[in-house]
């Protein structure tokens, strides 16, 4: 196990009533709120008229950046920091899935410097204050209620850039499991898929003796395959829909990682999909992921493969552990496919002639013109994986 | 799955070489700091010796409590609080097992009130502030770097009582499995256990709907079943260490109750054993459990003590619950005899005029005269399950 620092300071508020606590937890920093949402949801559940009067009952001025859309977009949060700065603003209430905290955490960021934000994500600027922010979450997907990270696109450049920060990890995120009722079938899947790919991002790694981690590792995806479909069949599931949005923080919030070294694969992979096709995110990591897995199966990787099958999937061990991890594969291709996912590429509108372009900003996007993660991916295998998948 | 608040602000810093973070985190809070540890321990591995040359580099005045010993004293914290009031001390670091921090969390809370520390314990006088205080943690066993509870004994009374505040939690852990090279095979075994113990008190609920959890539980469980055999024959092990300390933490930091309703059954009982015949905490939870789960087992808790067997010791699942809950029994059982443990009381001193006594105190010591846990206790059920372990 390799050293690390753990330090998850974001208070959670789960359950049903925890929305009577929403003005007391941002009177503790504010009462200037900047309210970050996406497009109509929030109103046909409700919860906006709820949050207004919250507002008003407790003297708390609000101000709203609205229309933050998935794969959120750079300009939108240009836009969120002016009226930020034009209104003095104290606090950032997020109210929506990731898209909205990502967007409302480069918001807060933002507000700090006279740079355009997206400096930022780029590493141009770095980030020296923030505003305060919390969040309602009403999504079980990126996990970014627990996290200081933040994924933001910029159509102009073509790039989908994650970055971030200590200063912008959320003071506190209200789960009300009920918030997700209303989520369609095909955005349960793939925000089921999302939390699996962000755990398996940090499970597949070699020979660390992160032994725990793993462990933990395995009962969230249990979690996700379990619920994932209950959630799809019965969308007022409570007990499915709060197994969901707590097994969403838990997948990225440090804990997986703390002790490995986990330079993710599919998530690089997959945003390019979403730059260049407005492909759903967890959709996009669904279609890749067993096509990775598969091409990263060799005699090294073949026993941590099939350990995710023994213990996931519940496949007997056999006397080859290659076959078992081809097994493994087949199995999570088999469960993704059974929540409605499209099977290659092509299905979600890809050409052929998307696939190089793809791999070169892939690479072009990093540090280092390559994937150091699970295993070694230059521009070749990166292509080869795309290829597989289309 | 319950409604639920979870925040865990204390700071984990894991791994060989965090003790060179020590000056920066205290003087975030302090310089006149109160070294709270134990015996000889620290001493002998050198670790005493580095904390005075750290502090001396640093200008950290400091002063000491030495001599905290298992199930710890009222007394000793009395001593702690006079000195620490008497040097005007604004910062409590713990070095040391579980003991040693919980003893440090009462000299933080005792500081702040004129009344006797004990007052806090039985729940006469209120915590409304503390000490900021951190720990250098050497033994795997209570998780007390990084919850808000304390377990103190009281001679004189006969008591050994919880309490806990959110004052006391602390804002720093150092973590450096080594430091936990030195523990003897049987307090590595009752650290186990203790660990283990943790986490079945957690797990052992109805239908609650806590999935996510309970997978997390059984990972924890898993882990201490590799790691303390492995430690215990190889006391230098670093991954046996390392997975042993950190599973410590997660057993009782918040993470495996939330949205569950878990009345700790077991630990009750083991109290009235350390507080009569001073025996070693995790020694005392291993021989009471197996015998505390075969008088649960019924037909309404048979599915959850199978479901048990079958995650955590991999049993086979047969066509009758009841008979595979037993065999999980058998299991838990045969691994704490595995690792050296006594399999009665009787072996550990205990005298059968002994269980009335303890039986009548354990009702006693309770707000109300029963145990509500996984199956409702009252003293004639304790007795029983006494004379079971007798």
């Amino acid at each position: 196990m390799k050293d690390f620092n753990f330090n998850i300071s974001t208070k959670i508020l789960f359950g049903k009533d925890q929305l009577n606590n929403l003005a007391d937890e941002i009177k503790k920093y504010g009462q200037r709120v900047l309210l970050v949402y996406g497009r109509s949801s929030i109103k046909k559940i409700g919860l906006y008229d709820e949050i207004l009067n919250i507002f008003k009952d407790n003297s708390i001025t609000h101000f709203e950046l609205e229309g933050v859309v998935p794969n959120p977009r750079i300009d939108k949060v240009r836009e969120g920091v002016k009226i930020a700065k034009d209104n003095d603003v104290d606090f950032v209430l997020a109210v929506g899935g990731g898209s909205v905290v990502d967007s409302a955490k480069l918001v807060a960021a933002g507000f700090y410097t006279d740079s355009d934000p997206w400096d930022i994500v780029i590493k141009k600027e770095k980030v020296t204050n923030a505003l305060p922010l919390g969040s309602i979450l009403t999504l079980a997907a990126t996990g970014s209620e627990m996290n200081a990270g933040s994924v933001i696109s910029n159509e102009e450049t073509g790039q989908k850039l994650g970055w971030g920060s200590e200063y912008v990890r959320p003071k506190f995120a209200i789960m009300n499991p009920e918030y997700t009722y209303s989520v369609d079938s095909y955005h349960t899947a793939a925000g089921t898929f999302d939390i699996m790919s962000h755990t398996m991002e940090n499970y597949f790694t070699l020979n660390d003796g992160a032994y725990l981690e793993d462990r933990f590792a395995e009962s969230i995806l249990k979690t996700c395959m379990k619920y994932g479909s209950i959630a799809i069949k019965e969308p007022n599931n409570y007990e499915a829909r709060a197994n969901l949005i707590w097994a969403n923080s838990w997948a990225i919030n440090g804990l997986l990682n703390a002790g490995k070294s986990t330079a993710w694969s599919v998530h690089p992979m997959e945003h390019e999909l979403s730059a260049l096709r407005d492909i759903t995110h967890g959709v996009g990591l669904a279609i890749l992921t067993p096509y990775w897995l598969e091409y990263c199966l060799d005699n090294e990787r073949s026993e941590k493969i099939a350990e995710f099958g023994y213990n996931v999937f519940d496949i007997e061990k056999t006397e080859s552990t290659f076959e078992d991890a081809k097994k493994a594969i087949e199995s999570l291709r088999e469960f993704f496919i059974s929540l409605g996912i499209p099977e290659n590429l092509q299905k979600e509108g890809f050409k052929k002639e998307d696939l190089p372009i793809m791999a070169r900003n892939c690479v072009n996007n990093r540090p280092k013109p390559e994937i150091n993660g699970f295993k070694n991916l230059k521009e070749e295998d990166i292509l080869n994986i795309y290829k597989m998948a289309f």
